[in-house]
């Protein structure tokens, strides 16, 4: 077990005006740490980049306090135990945790969840049977409650939340649309997820390609962006319509802002719409529901997933960046420890 | 039993441009109609006026289709059977009906529910005891759901479905604070109804005053307003919330709409609320249980209930009118037969 004389983390530099740019992160050295009586030390493999980073990276209240000025960013990662001070966890033993973006951090073994890295590739761990697919798999079957028959809408199709979600539709026997920015990730959503369609929003026109891929009307639209797409999904949402609020990419950087709010509550009124937000910690408890049914499902082939891994801890910035502008294709890791596998 | 040679009826004679005004209403004499076979003619002693009728006479499709030009007015009354060609209806009994706003009518029994004179004044059938009692009971305890100590708030306090709301609301055990237009109708909110604050929209700095008025934040907002007063309740809503969307009434004449969508979708994931929108129709299942509860409610003396009665079918507009600018005070009722109690 080889451990670099150095450790290393990226803190936030800067508080980001609008979109983040790569001064607004700073890459520190910093003496590898020791682990006291009852911690453990780690070495990070894997980092996961999410889009509620973003909202960490602002000074405003949320459910989540904000990450400060000089701390290290928030994360969730894959990591390897390399010293042990706790008898519940051994050396060389793989493990999921909150280190942050870092490749060394120390814990003292609460909130570490131990992996079975022959059971499912470690990765998975960050993404499809992890956070990603616990959002994707309580916010539909929770909020949404897909019947068979219904219209399920979901943008950000091809990412980790979006695809599981239009997945798990089919499964229950729905119909599920995919909205996705550019033809491969349309083409992905569609022919490697069995979406029954894919509509892509760079392209003119969504509202009315939306209304001809919906001609029921949408029965549950699991919202991860906001702006435009909800705008194109109002008018076309049914009676007692439910709406999961998992994300609003499309305002994370600021922009947007100019939509009414008149013409949302009126539909809600109207069609009795029901818009519920979440986040996956709320649904802690179904965790190992969900991934004895996620990694069965995985197994007879009825779930795929498609990962976007970014080599090197000091790429996360730039990848992370990019993220929040729909450049990533597929679930975003950095593969931290870049001397092996 | 006298029957007057005409009946009379008032008719929507024009799309109203924001505030509707006294000619888009229309009086029309027609001849007394005859029940044919399995008919009933009825003669209607109270109309109800609520503020859902706004929105019927805009040209746009809702949960129900608008009210065509030269059409009754859509209403909710009190009647009396006067002609019966039903077995099940006897020349005499008082029934509750969907009429309109009119004198006399023909039903063929479908939709018409007896009433029994003796158990409760027939009012209280098209007030604390009928639709706007159940929208009450049913938004808040099934989307509301308030547990003992939480706070919950409803504007148009002194009306009928926010003040059966409070009420309930304090039967639970949780803290009940209304918002209203005025001093009496304050007063009348905390000294007549039992809530534990009552704030007057009309005054300065409602954010400020509905704030302290929630030290612990707001747990159910029960929502039949919108515009400022939502504004004001948004920043107080505790992780969790629930927000039954029953009424939008600030914006029932078209003004407002300059407040921006974003704030709310942010808070919507932020505080993980539930907004769900409903009409007393989904709930009528449960009109049985409601009546009986309320009815005891009220005979225990924890309900009260107040009633603003208007005489004569010719004062519907005018009444109606001031309705939706917060001129009523209590259930808004027309007396139409103004010949006999």
């Amino acid at each position: 077990m080889s451990i670099e004389a150095n450790a290393r983390r990226i803190v936030l530099a800067a508080r980001p005006q609008g979109k983040p740019k790569p001064g607004d992160f700073r890459m520190e050295e910093f003496p590898m740490p020791t682990p006291g009586p009852g911690q453990v030390l780690l070495r990070v493999r894997y980092l996961s980049l999410d889009p509620y980073m973003r909202g960490r990276m602002d000074d405003r209240k949320s459910y989540a306090k904000p990450t400060q000025i000089g701390e290290v960013m928030t994360g969730r990662t894959v990591a390897e135990v390399v010293e042990s001070n706790d008898p519940g966890y051994a050396v060389g033993d793989t493990v999921s945790s909150q280190t942050g973006w870092c490749t060394h951090a120390i814990s003292d073994a609460k909130g570490l969840r131990k992996i079975d890295p022959n059971a499912a590739p470690v990765t998975t761990a960050l993404g499809v049977l992890g956070m990603p697919g616990l959002t994707a798999y309580s916010g539909l079957f929770t909020i949404g409650q897909p019947k068979a028959g219904d219209t399920v809408v979901v943008a950000a199709a091809s990412g980790p939340v979006g695809s599981l979600v239009g997945q798990l539709a089919k499964i229950v026997g729905a119909r599920a649309i995919g909205i996705a920015g550019g033809p491969d990730k349309c083409a992905f959503v569609k022919d490697g997820l069995g979406f029954d369609e894919a509509l892509d929003h760079r392209e003119a026109d969504l509202p009315e390609r939306l209304k001809a891929a919906c001609p029921k009307g949408i029965d549950v639209y699991f919202e991860n962006v906001g702006g435009a797409i909800w705008q194109a999904v109002l008018p076309l949402l049914n009676d007692f319509a439910r709406v999961p609020v998992c994300g609003l990419i499309a305002s994370y950087n600021g922009a947007v802002g100019s939509d009414s709010l008149a013409p949302t509550m009126r539909e809600v009124l109207a069609r009795r719409l029901t818009l519920r937000g979440f986040i996956n910690a709320d649904f802690a408890d179904q965790m190992p529901k969900f991934q004895r049914e996620v990694t069965a499902w995985i197994a007879e082939g009825r779930v795929r997933y498609r990962e976007d891994i970014v080599v090197g801890l000091d790429k996360a910035p730039e990848a992370f960046i990019g993220m929040l502008e729909g450049r990533n294709f597929g679930k975003l890791l950095v593969k931290v420890d870049t001397g092996k596998v």
